[in-house]
């Protein structure tokens, strides 16, 4: 079981998720496919970069983030900033022959993350990008029963990733509504996920048909950099312009004949976390909510008639990633878990000179999807989606 | 409190509903607005109505519908037939100058909508068209919070009608799946139930963006016309052509700013009367699903932060039509109780001398939205919705 | 298909109820087994009598209720009066030869119970008690598993049924507050409802460890004697005791060996008609929850592990009466359907000279369960049932 | 902040469990209340010491427990063995100094936890019982809204804990189907957790009247002494005697008055890890199930009328530990968050030389609550808690 040394660009919300899932992967699924040893952390001060390394049990730290990248010791370089940074790190983490893990949405355009990709298969390295939630267990799962053939044809995918975080018009102008950062709003943080895993479970998606949103056009401007996440009701003070979206709305044609819908928005109060899909199939249905994660919903068209119904599967041992987790279905799936599989699986990636999906082809065609929806929505009309030239 | 005399034409699933709304609606509501007499019934041969007659309370009973429309001593017709049938028997009863109400849809195509409405307007008759679940007290609780202003301007709606009965390839050939008797599948026969309940708490709708779908394209003919439901899984024999839509999935654009979506179709296995919506509005959030009827869900984004979450209010005697129903909620609402209050607020018009809402002005309405629904679909493109001509 | 003229004594909640049922029940049994003819209501005078006929469509009416029992054209009598004239009536009626059904619980105390079982036994006359609850259809499709032995021997029940309109310590000292009156409160007017449940499902009960607990010692007094259910929260004024349980908590063993318990209280705030029980058995688990009573949740231990989880049955025309209900589950069952199909059991006995249960055995039998209930949380002591004498 | 260097003794799920708090509590509490180091880690043998200590990420390894007790580097012992050494090393480590953490329950019997109390009292050390589930987010928001008064006066309580891994006969006869190791069956494993809720929320228990039932008297032998958590259907071959409990049942009173039951099973098909409770107060209910952990439901009684109902709470970073966990709800809690939540509450009584709570003293308490509980199987009768010798 080789050491691999990671570089870790980012010590926020991401920073202390992903440092989680090097501490604990091992602990979860050993033999491990090789030892995660937190070596550098970067952030964007000595004295933060310090504080990081301290809080999240890594080695050293720097306020240079390219120091990371040309280090030779390090093996992996994991990227947790701002999307706005995901490319110059990532091309130059590739150039320098590192793996790389880049959290999601892969970049803000698709000229970007077309440059990534071209850079990550120049260098032949092991790839991956952080659609996390396709590794919920009750999410491997669905995409098990629809491999073994439970539901027959796919007719239809119905998806939603609804949040209220930024439903109050005075939580503030955070970096994730501003476009030359982000590159999108609720369509690149949110959308993205549930096309990950249209795409994972259904298939290509052919075209694409699009409203895009935008409820609250101007919010308060923020004294720092701080995620606005946490941020309570009521501010008030100068505002500035949003530039992306708070909702995105739309049908897609798959490559296979299936129909689909997608919506998410951060503007849903008494939403969280609500990432659910419903796909329909000629022998059967799926149905799953995120946030109750533990569990699947499956319906069976060969069951006895007067049987039917909905099963409630709470995944567990003998279920996908099961064995590694907990002995006892519901004890249960945090999020922790599902960036402790991710892990595991670009881990593995790497270990056995493999590949692991979703990775930076992946998040290249969804940044195309993501285009083909703004072209859509800008030209209200049908959007072929361009397939990335892998 | 006066008596009507009702004539209802068609002894079936939803004769038998409206019998039992006759019967029961001054049990509810006492005063009674007026007391519907069960005068006579029209079935197909005179052996099945009077068999009607007997089963559903009616002092007669004849084979022949233009002589209950003609009989001067009718004072409401009632029609539960097929579609086919609506504009026929609904322009005679106008002409006849009888009171109305109809099943949905209201027609097989706008121009019979059309033809209907200009009838009854005409003829100065109470028209109503039997969208009946708006009228479950959990819909009209959202109305009304709505109209309260308890979740600000809304923004979205999402709405569903999945059903699973057609989901079966051997589900036999009925006239739903016939366009010459139905007009549409599950647009017509669930979509415009949703479409409905959209117009009734968002608004008018200004442009659609349609996909129709039909996946089972050819189904065992019957020998009877029987209704299909019952049936069991696995006839065979010769088989004909759907000419119509299983499934049905618009984006919408609501006149006052809004953007919604609604899906239905009967091919989901697992869901039985799956009625759903979403809507999501500035200042909070409501959620209903006619499977669990009793329930509204409503999150209000006034509440304190740390005690906000969705409220889950079973609809009793303090909510819309509840003082009427039964003394504690939950006891509880099915199918039958959305019949009595139709019933009930239908009388109410005539008694009173007012109209009622859905009338034949939002059945042709809502036949101009499939219309337009359907025209998307084959152009791939969204179409303006027409405005009644009223 | 013989008329069988019904003699109802009480126009309130109760009587609404059996009216809807009787004319309902040919709508939805049909052929009905006997065709109910609503002939005479009683009433406390002559106009509340006269105003429940026409609201309810009974031929004639009066406010003596003995006229109904001594009519030699009533066939059937109906008890739905407050517990306190269960008993004269249904003896009275017995020895008229009427059959009977009464409202629960069947009286006041054990003793009233054996009185009225011995009058019909005599009379040899159909007797029923309306425990509408177990013909849900859910609860009966939990019935079938139970003897198709799909969840094998049975080793426990749980149960409760949970409401909250006496949690206002200012709601009205109704008569369900007074022994006199009710005979006792939560235990008799909802507890007796689980329990028949449990009988029905599970069996006999051997013994029981009961708590009887009156949270609100007194209540204000009530100018008329209306029932409290919609009384708002406030009033105030004089008060009067309450001499009855507000709560009752059981332990039960049961004679083939499962153990059980039961919990009922009407000051649970949030819950309104919570009947819900679990069984857990050797092969398998069952719920129920009457809030969602369109649904029962079944596992099987035999299905294949990977899975297996509940399946959530929506009750239709292939499960328990639902041929004669709906076309399509969740339509969906209501309060009246509940009715409707006691009233068929009922008078499908009468038309094949049969029996029904739950009858007055039946309730003599929980009568005296709610003794052992009431001796037990005197004592602190288990108590043994008593067997009825039949 | 200080480096506390923790010995943990047993490497199996819990030792796991343990160790992802270690790791991961200053990640999620930063500035962290002391850093845990993981320095020595004890098991069976060297070779599974070693292995544990590689995955786990100790320091170093043995298979001498007492080694690590009598470290004087070691300032923290963490018992995560079968429950039969609880009491030996806790009581060594006492006498050599050591804060001390323990899984739960605290021993078999109550003389053995009062012999730990004792020496924990003596040795002046903090000390913990490992009842997690108390701190899951949602039950701390329990406590939180009960101690502001949001629901008044308690008046019950309900709760379940209710599993499946035991149902199958077949499974086998690990050390928790063995008394002279286990001290109890589903009593000491599972439901010690729900007393230690009802304790935390609703008071000290006066009274107990119980059932303890054993359904699978024997099962299969196993070779090695693995948990038998993860085992499969089928298994045969020879069998040894359960001498445990598959069920206990039991009624309670409350000093403070209110009543209440408690159900633990670990024969309960479909269930997983449904620790429930429901309770109701004289101004409100709550309500929360551990399988769907992230919710809690609450009603308030002074909720305006038509507006009340269960709200669901998702919990967050506005509510009790949230802010140190996800930024957004339902991101969402998993057992690890227990486990590392407990760690900060254990940890920081170390650092501030205070206590925490559930300790030793509960743990005693919880098993004099637990010898109630089968004196009462075992006489039929209501018996009083022996208070604790604190």
């Amino acid at each position: 079981m080789q050491n691999l040394n990671v570089g870790l660009i980012g010590g926020g919300f991401m920073g202390k998720a992903h440092s989680l899932a090097y501490a604990a992967m091992p602990m979860f699924f050993w033999p491990a496919p090789a030892m995660p040893v937190r070596k550098t952390i970067a952030e964007a001060t000595d004295q933060l970069a310090a504080e990081a390394a301290r809080r999240f049990g890594f080695e050293q730290s720097t306020s240079d983030w390219r120091s990371v990248v040309e280090d030779p010791e390090i093996d992996v370089v994991d990227i947790a900033t701002p999307n706005h940074l995901h490319a110059e790190i990532a091309i130059a983490a590739a150039k320098a022959g590192k793996h790389i893990i880049s959290e999601k949405p892969l970049a803000r355009t698709s000229q970007e993350a077309k440059a990534m990709y071209e850079a990550v298969k120049e260098a032949g390295v092991v790839h991956a990008v952080a659609f996390n939630y396709r590794r919920t267990p009750a999410v491997a799962l669905a995409k098990k029963y629809i491999e073994e053939g439970a539901i027959g044809r796919i007719l239809n995918f119905r998806g939603t990733y609804l949040q209220d975080w930024s439903a109050d018009p005075n939580s503030p102008l955070s970096w994730r509504f501003q476009k030359s950062i982000a590159g999108s709003g609720a369509l690149g943080d949110i959308a993205t996920h549930v096309i990950d895993m249209a795409r994972y479970l259904v298939g290509d998606f052919s075209q694409v048909n699009s409203i895009l949103s935008t409820w609250i056009p101007e919010r308060p401007l923020q004294a720092g950099g701080a995620d606005a996440l946490g941020t309570v009701r009521g501010s008030d003070g100068p505002r500035g312009d949003v530039d992306v979206d708070d909702e995105v709305m739309t049908m897609i044609r798959f490559s296979n004949g299936a129909v689909g819908s997608i919506e998410a928005t951060r503007n849903a109060y008494g939403r969280n976390n609500f990432i659910t899909f419903e796909i329909h199939g000629s022998e059967g249905s799926i149905v799953f909510n995120y946030e109750r994660r533990d569990e699947l919903q499956v319906c069976f068209a060969s069951d006895q008639g007067d049987r039917r119904g909905f099963r409630t599967i709470y995944t567990g041992p003998v279920h996908p990633y099961g064995a590694a987790l907990w002995p006892i279905p519901a004890l249960g799936i945090g999020y922790g878990e599902t960036k402790i599989i991710e892990a595991h699986d670009f881990f593995t990636a790497i270990a056995e000179g493999g590949t692991v999906s979703p990775n930076f082809a992946d998040g290249y065609q969804i940044a195309l999807i993501d285009d083909a929806i703004v072209q859509s929505a800008e030209s209200d009309a049908w959007v072929d989606v361009q397939p990335a030239e892998l």
